[in-house]
């Protein structure tokens, strides 16, 4: 298979690294702006630069024999329409990618969309090459993924943010934290969150909530996001939603 | 070292188990309700009970020879006051204990305190026996420690809970994104949290998160939730706090 990676940032790095390790040999890096290198005989072309130049690319794009696909997760199929291109999709790798870290691919999820089942298909393979986990999603599906990837991940280490920064104005280390956090991230891989839920809230120990809201009382920003995901646990775990 | 173990939940249970698994054979197990099996001549008694039954141990406890030291990171050391106790302290393991899995004592830190230098360091050394994590923490500080818990792990584990509810109605699977998670946990341990952030919100591309707030209109509770975390995350990382 011949492929074409459009692109100069980090999951364009990743993705001809990890095609090239998976022994694929005719994979192009192709220069976003100039579109040099593209080979327009390629059997896919993935288009991985920010959501926001995607639909310039594709604007600029000659006639391809293959495939296009942006990899995206949050970019509608739809992008594609009125290009002219006929065989399209979508090549979403979920996961952060940064260029300084060494990425375990085969752990990664790809999710693909095509533009008909031939195209989704081929995708599919593709993906394979470098994962074992690979779906097919449609655009909303994909859209649903980013959600919980920023709740899951992006507000996740939000809150860690939040509590490195309180610890530090007591005289303590995030660091200590760690263990207690993987913990509760191994506790997920055997059971649901929901089962795995611990805490003041999830107990109904309003006490213990409460003095931990008059503690907050000189971090209102704190204690407005303390309070507002102890009363989602409780709603949750209350059946009052 | 003799150690009476008082309680019948899962912090005695470990406790006993990682001092036995250290070698430290006088380890009594008492049972909280009538103290039977209680040593009076134990140089160190741990209460290992919830929150609430602390004082009624306290208060139940003949005279003891040794240091009297609670468990809980949310009791101040003035439970002990008034109590008679001469020797008193806080030996606080910050865990999340559950009876069906085992720990790796090594990676759990200790916060202790004492009444006084002596009582603090006889506690610290029969916690260095467990964990090569020991800190000394005054009760202001273990309050911080509980706080910063809950946003780090009950919080963290209620966003997974979410995202896991959200992507099931959406012919999802939470499954998929633990190497995502794993991913987001491994930047912490070498990057500090603020730097690790990344997102719609710290992007300062809103139009990701309006188009996500939009997509969450018949989802009024994770709504919020993603409203204010997007904000908060703006707002630490643009300095408008």
């Amino acid at each position: 298979m011949k492929v074409n990676i459009i692109g100069s940032g980090n999951v364009a790095f990743h993705l001809l690294k990890a095609f090239r390790d998976a022994g694929l040999e005719d994979v192009y890096s192709v220069e976003p702006h100039s579109l040099q290198g593209l080979h327009t005989d390629s059997d896919v072309s993935l288009i991985a630069v920010s959501d926001a130049t995607i639909p310039e690319v594709i604007a600029h794009l000659p006639e391809m024999k293959g495939i296009v696909a942006h990899t995206s997760g949050s970019t509608p199929l739809s992008v594609f329409e009125e290009s002219g291109i006929r065989n399209f999709g979508v090549f979403y790798p979920m996961q952060t990618f940064s260029k300084s870290k060494p990425l375990d691919y085969k752990k990664i999820p790809f999710y693909v969309e095509g533009s008909d089942k031939e195209a989704a298909q081929t995708l599919f393979i593709l993906a394979s090459l470098i994962s074992p986990i690979v779906r097919y999603a449609d655009s909303l599906q994909r859209r649903a993924l980013h959600i919980a990837a920023v709740l899951s991940c992006n507000f996740v280490n939000h809150l860690w943010t939040l509590s490195s920064l309180f610890l530090k104005e007591n005289g303590l280390d995030f660091a200590d934290f760690l263990p207690l956090i993987e913990e509760t991230l191994d506790k997920v891989k055997t059971l649901s969150p929901k089962e795995s839920q611990t805490g003041p809230a999830v107990r109904g120990d309003m006490n213990i909530v409460h003095s931990h809201l008059d503690l907050l009382n000189d971090k209102p920003h704190i204690k407005e996001i303390y309070r507002l995901l102890s009363e989602s646990i409780y709603n949750i775990h209350h059946n009052h939603e």
